[in-house]
Order: C-alpha cells, then structure tokens, then sequence
C-alpha cells in the first residue's frame, strides 16, 4: 500500500532536506497536495525556475548576486580595507543582519575536509588571492566556524597569505568553542569581531 | 540586506509548510540552492506538476487515486461488508501498513470544526450515504481521531446512520485518549479494532 506515484515522488523530494525524514516528507507532502491550488504550485514551479536562472555567485566574492558583482562588492561606500573570510552564503547574511561590520567579505563555499574529499582547491580561495592584489586591501579577517574543519581551514588560509603584505587575523573566541556563526547573537559576534588577533608573523 | 529575491521567495514558499519557521526555511532553501543539479530542479519541478494532473479524489471514497475508482475501492478481495471511515488521507495509509484490516474506507477529508468553518456539508458524507445503498455494506467503523472534533464527528454520523439498518461501530478507545491514529503502533491498532463496540439503537 502506497500513495499514488506523484505524492510518493513529491515524498522522495523532500527527504532531501536536512532533517527531514520520513514522517515529515510525508506531511510536507501531504500539506502540498491538500493545500496548495494549481497558481500555487506554478508559483511555487517559478520560483525554483528563478533559483536556477537568477541566482548567481558574485565573480569577485562569491557571495549571491542576480549579475555583475554582488551588492556588498559594488558598494564604495564599505570599508575596503577588510575582508572578511566565511564558510556561506549564509554567514554573510547572518554577520550583516547584526550590523556590526562595515568592510567585505570573501566566501569560501565549505571548508576543508579530507574525510568529504574537500581540499583547498575546492575552495573559492584563487579569487581572493586575486583580490589581495588590489591594494586598498590591508587585513582578512577569517571568520570560518571554531570547529576543527573552521580552525584547519583558518590555518591554511593563515600560511598561504604569510608572503603577503596583508595582515591575517582571526575571529575571537567569543563564540562559545564548537559553535557556528550562523546562530551567534549579536554581542557575541560583536565581541567576537572586536577581541580578533593579528597571526604572528 | 537580504538574498536576491528569488532565493527570498523560495524560503517565503518553504514557510507555508507545517512547523517550518524562518530558520528552518532558509536552510531549506540554501540547501536548494547549494545542492541541487539544473536536472534535480527539473525533476522538482516535474513532480509539482505531476502532483496536480494525476492524483484526484476516488469518487467513491475520497482516497487518492490516479484515475476512476481508487486502488482499494476496485480490489473485490477486501471485505465488502465493512467500510472503515476515517478524516484524512493519511490515516488510510497509516492503517493500511498495519494489516490489521481488510475492509473498505470512507474518507471524511476532515472533522466538524465550527471555529474553522467547518460544518458536515464540508465532509465527504453524502458519497457515503449514497454508498450504504448498497446491500453489500453491513457496518461503518468510525475511526476518526480520539479527541473533541473526531468524537464530536463520529457522534453526528452515528445519528445520520440511526435510520438505516447499518451497524455502527466507534474505533475502541485502546488508542490513548486525544491522541491521533496517524501515529498508532500496531498492536495500538489491532486492539482498538477488535474493542470496538456498536451504538445502542
């Protein structure tokens, strides 16, 4: 006994999520099917057509834009001096919902993780090796995750700019140990960015 | 600072499911995002699509089904005597991974809820009078949840069915009280089955 093959189908879609298993497909599933009029689910059709031709990563930063640079990179007015290295996306607009940062970003896409087959060059680091070309640029603050893969990730990126001119410091230990930026409040972050330190060089 | 807008009307989409917040959304989303091929998007796509041209309401029971009577409507192995009446889709599939019954079903689409608006001319009960016509059909087992609504509902069919010469029976209180068939184990299933008990005429 099953659901007729497009519910099953629609079920099998949403296990993809993280999280998400059986039960809830189901009822995801379920509240799609007895819920959603047909404009709903065109509109819902639209948008997933607009994710795939609308959306893409900035050239410079790699953070989200619609085309050209992103709306962060294309601002004069954000303090070019700082970078500001992150793991998403998402970190990006967690940071600047808080407000308390003014320079640029710099997202890394993951980080580096043996175990997953993710090594630097999967990373988006040549494009930020490009822009350190540029001068106006004088610090890269890293702020990947304080867990193993964030530190290791932090580390290698340290080493590979010690040529440079540019200092490289990382965000303080004001997030507790293990904890992810994407749920860091806004003191925490605060005096996360605050209490960074300069790598010896 | 926000995602480029179609990634916001994404998230916006993923809020309308049950027990999806903002954070929850926009992981969904990002997850879209990062993780899905142009040929997954298609295929998600697809499987909307399919979800509103093929699956439609037996007309006899109000399971799903892709075209005419439903998968168990047409099985004339399943006892014929019995029609098992229950407020949603789900419920139908819940019991029917049990084995614990044979009969046919009845599926109200909901209960009377009159803060929602929702009277018995919204439940699927003239199909089911019309059903009982036919002499095959010896006993309705009301099966909807254990609460106020489902108890409230089962009360209204038994008074609708007192003229007729049909049994009817109400699904054994061996479910804890208020609870919800959907997540009944087993033996939970087998014994409110066999403890149901017929209305006094």
């Amino acid at each position: 006994m099953r659901y007729p093959e497009a519910l099953e189908a629609l079920i099998e879609q949403f296990r993809r999520y993280p999280g998400v298993g059986a039960k809830t497909a189901e009822r995801y599933a379920l509240h799609t099917l007895t819920t959603f009029t047909p404009e709903d689910l065109e509109r819902f059709k639209a948008v997933l057509s607009a994710l795939e031709s609308d959306i893409k990563p900035c050239p410079v930063c790699g953070f989200l834009t619609t085309k050209g640079q992103c709306q962060l990179c294309s601002n004069q007015d954000r303090d070019q001096r700082k970078i500001l290295v992150v793991e998403d996306v998402k970190d990006v607009v967690v940071i600047e919902k808080t407000h308390t940062y003014q320079g640029l970003y710099h997202v890394l896409g993951g980080v580096i993780a043996p175990s997953s087959g993710i090594g630097p060059d999967q990373l988006n680091l040549k494009p930020l090796l490009e822009r350190l070309k540029n001068d106006a640029h004088e610090e890269v603050i890293l702020a990947t995750n304080l867990n193993d893969a964030g530190e290791i990730t932090a580390k290698y990126i340290e080493r590979l700019l010690q040529p440079t001119n540019i200092t490289v410091s990382r965000i303080a230990y004001g997030l507790p140990a293990g904890g992810s930026i994407s749920y860091a409040d806004e003191i925490t972050l605060l005096k996360a960015l605050e209490g960074r330190k300069a790598y010896q060089k």
